[in-house]
């Protein structure tokens, strides 16, 4: 490829929301622009490099035994319906309605597509597992875009679902789809780390994502010398114990004019902050009032929270509502609050004696208030953010990192094969189960951030051969002479298969030609000059050395 | 592969509305399914087609100087209000807002966002020529689907957009691009006629369709001894000579008690039908009124029409209407009609002489009425449907042919370029230009069900090469000793990069594997078993002769 065709040229200028290193450097490098917030264009050099990791995804799903399908963007709503989706996902979801007012949604995911396509076939034992695959547009109505390629509203997605007769049978792909994640990531030249991740509505111990740590990534992990590698939204630890040991005092009521925060409270009694109970009241969709407690020094966390009050979504009540119960906001607590309310407590309310807590009436406190003696549970379990410096359950100190979630793997179980008509096996006896299933995801689009992020330096993009648009980027220095031997190089090259970016411009200086293929970052510059003769320099993009060889030694560097 | 693994197996069933051969057989044969009318999955058989089908398209695009990229499927839709598109294209158009109301066009096809992609960069005189192209999935909201994957409501299409300094320049492009197209086609076994086509509102000499003859398709052309070829929509024709030498006699009114049809006049006055007038009142999409005549023994195209009225939709008046002006239903004459009604006359008018036709009063028609003299039209041109018989305009009768339109490329002119803000380029002056633009479109699954239109028999689809999923069908006839060879000529087969899919089960019949073999389509069968030795059975697809070959003798059979 002729530079001075290629369509999208390099440019100095960055868009003025850019903030991630990815996006500026593939903006300037001319290999995406934005259409609207979260949907980008892929120029010619951009959309080369995103089908060389689809490529390299195909081939490693192909080796593991997928299969290759695809389903219409428009998902029929009713399917979306049986799953009771069209609630769960809530505003990200766009849909859309034809002529005759059918109503569709706009892919996000294609877990009741899978399964409708399925339950098309007369499906026996005999013919499980497989594995299906597709790569497709999926579209989320994020609230917010971000980041260039790394948080988008519309994106190519590799999604594939798994169909088991068993729970055992799903665990061998799980593991199976987790080496070869690892060895996608790996040649795609990405370190990630599996964390243990959040599964949603769907639960069960089986859902990992891949992250690649990185300060430009908006997945909050913790980690453990211990290997354990948790999301924020469900990394458990250890609830040390306190003064549990202590004698369980007479519990009184005392007036307590203070202001509304925790720390108030902290000062007027003059009690450490890990012996008051902290009471969030919160309101479901449905409109159940739902109480968390735990001990004071720890923070709620939301998503824990939600999954054991069995709530999609949950917000935090009103001043009005708190009163409303016979409650006064700032002095909430679990005793005799209205029976209405669903009190869910956090397992570290066991670690403390003699708390203190609100009394339900303003300026009122109650002291030595202590679990089952003065308050009981609806529901106890872990309801706590985890932080760094907390211990992990083998008592190692927990370290808080940031990265991007580049794939996940999940269970889905019977979810969607119970819930939806005829999804079903014939087992041996010729009778009908549903189906156990696993889901795989890898986002291209952030795939690719995440390799600029981690692959680049001041200058610009250092691509991992694997993923670079050409294999070389080869550069003439003004001269008759060099010419000829450029485009005998470049001849050369092309018949052997390998992908030349030849920068002939002729407008253009020599420092600004070493500029622009630092910045677009293609692993191998040659440089064809008369000071050097017939001699081609090699320099390699990751490194500052560069070597004279002739035109043979260049083609065995070549990748074949 | 292995069959037993396959996802989507043969069934003998078809689905109860197929009536195209493509649409029963890649049913049949486990290649598509239907989500909802006119949305297919493509199972692993289908997809491998099709990703053959587009490596082809993309290879020959590449040649040829294109370069891919991709638009976001979600265009904005004050794009498509810059060039007025919303209005003109009607109810095929798909629109989604969303969370923050802003609206977007499901894409159907991509100029004004190919237009918003060019204008973001400073584009000047040397960079032009370019043709840019994608792969990507389109909307259409089309009334009725039909055909399997004839005529759909989302597909995947190339679609190419070419960008000029001149309309010179365009023109060659135009040339290549013919050629491309026809390359492409051959080598995916399809003959395509070039057929002259409509460009709709954007006009023009440059447009043409290239389509597949066959009864399944649903484009109607004509083509002529002399290389004519032209769609229906637009076909040109002679008019040839009546009774143009006449006299011209005196008009007169005369009473006209018959029914509304032409027939009924042409009874009453015992004349031939081409010597009567034929008048059509129809209204436009602003409510004007336009009266199309033409000579009686032909019949108003209204694409024709629609172009000489410059406008985007015609329909029939009422009768309510034809009365509000003055007029009446089977009696409307071009004399004396309402001065609101804009009359366009086709040049067959020019033929005869001492017409009849109504007196827009019921039962009254006038006779010896004749152009010029007795009634001026506003506007004089081809407003007639050619038909098969009429003489092309060097003499040559007029074929009526029906084909599948596979692709199509035509000028877009400034017609994007005018209307869009910034859509322009530097000149050698430094001036800006709006460039001059054409447009290349292939359909990829349309195009897949006219290669099994024209490559099938009674049995089953039978493959290109070119495209078909696998290169050979092995077939292993149940013992222990074919099974081990089958296993050998497959791993060999696979070390040759051979795509082979071999039908290892063990409880279907070998007539049923046979069957399943011929359905499928594969060009190449190999067939092992006990009584032909180490030897190997190779038949092709399209022949009915069998060979039997050693192992090397079929492995230099194969594709390589």
């Amino acid at each position: 490829m002729k530079y001075s065709k290629l369509f999208g040229r390099t440019i100095k200028e960055v868009p003025k929301d850019a903030a991630a290193v990815s996006h500026k450097l593939l903006y300037q490098a001319g290999f995406i622009r934005e259409s609207t917030a979260g949907r980008y264009y892929f120029l010619p050099l951009g959309l080369k490099t995103m089908q060389k990791i689809q490529a390299i995804i195909k081939k490693e799903m192909d080796k593991a035994g997928g299969q290759e399908i695809v389903t219409p963007v428009l998902h029929p709503i009713q399917l979306w319906q049986e799953t009771n989706r069209t609630n769960s996902v809530g505003f990200e979801l766009m849909k859309i309605k034809d002529r005759s007012e059918m109503e569709f949604v706009l892919g996000g995911t294609a877990e009741e597509m899978l399964v409708d396509l399925v339950r098309k076939f007369q499906v026996s034992y005999k013919d499980l597992p497989f594995n299906l695959y597709q790569f497709s547009t999926k579209f989320r109505d994020e609230l917010r875009a971000r980041g260039g390629l790394l948080r988008v509203r519309e994106f190519l997605m590799k999604d594939a679902y798994s169909f088991h007769a068993t729970e055992e049978d799903f665990k061998k792909e799980y593991e199976k789809m987790k080496k070869v994640y690892t060895q996608i990531f790996e040649t795609l030249g990405l370190k990630t780390v599996i964390v243990e991740s959040d599964n949603g509505y769907i639960g069960g111990e089986y859902c990992h994502e891949f992250i690649v740590e990185s300060e430009a990534g908006e997945s909050k992990f913790l980690t453990a010398a211990d290997g354990y590698a948790a999301h924020e939204d469900m990394a458990k630890f250890l609830r040390e114990e306190r003064n549990v040991k202590d004698i369980e005092k007479k519990m009184e009521e005392v007036d307590a004019v203070r202001g509304n925060s925790m720390e108030d409270g902290a000062r007027l009694h003059k009690l450490p902050l890990w012996q008051q109970i902290k009471d969030l009241m919160m309101v479901d969709e449905k409109g159940n009032f739902v109480l968390a407690v735990i001990r004071g020094d720890l923070e709620v966390n939301e998503v824990k929270l939600a999954h054991l009050a069995k709530a999609y979504q949950l917000r935090h009540a009103t001043e009005k509502e708190i009163r409303s119960l016979g409650s006064e906001p700032g002095f909430i607590s679990p005793i005799e609050i209205n029976k209405k309310v669903k009190i869910i407590g956090d397992t570290s309310l066991r670690t403390i004696k003699n708390a203190y807590t609100g009394a339900n009436k303003k300026h009122r406190d109650l002291l030595n208030v202590n679990i089952d003696r003065d308050y009981k549970l609806d529901i106890e379990g872990d309801i706590a953010l985890a932080k760094e410096g907390y211990w992990s359950l083998s008592k190692k100190p927990l370290v808080a990192k940031k990265g991007i979630e580049v794939g996940n793997i999940f269970q889905l179980g019977f979810h969607y094969s119970s819930k939806m008509k005829g999804a079903a096996f014939k087992d041996q006896k010729g009778k009908e189960q549903p189906y156990y299933m696993g889901c795989y995801g890898i986002g291209l689009g952030r795939t690719m951030a995440a390799i600029v992020e981690m692959h680049h330096d001041k200058k610009g993009i250092i691509w991992p051969e694997s993923v670079a648009p050409y294999d070389c980027h080869l550069i003439e220095i003004q001269d008759s002479k060099g010419k000829s031997l450029a485009e005998e190089v470049l001849e050369k090259l092309k018949e052997n298969g390998t992908e030349v970016l030849y920068d002939d411009r002729e407008d253009v200086s020599v420092g600004e030609k070493f500029a622009d293929c630092d910045l677009i970052g293609i692993p191998v510059r040659l440089v064809i000059s008369k000071r050097n003769g017939e001699k081609i320099e090699l320099k390699k993009r990751n490194s500052d050395k560069s070597e004279l060889l002739t035109l043979n030694e260049i083609e065995s560097r070549m990748p074949q």
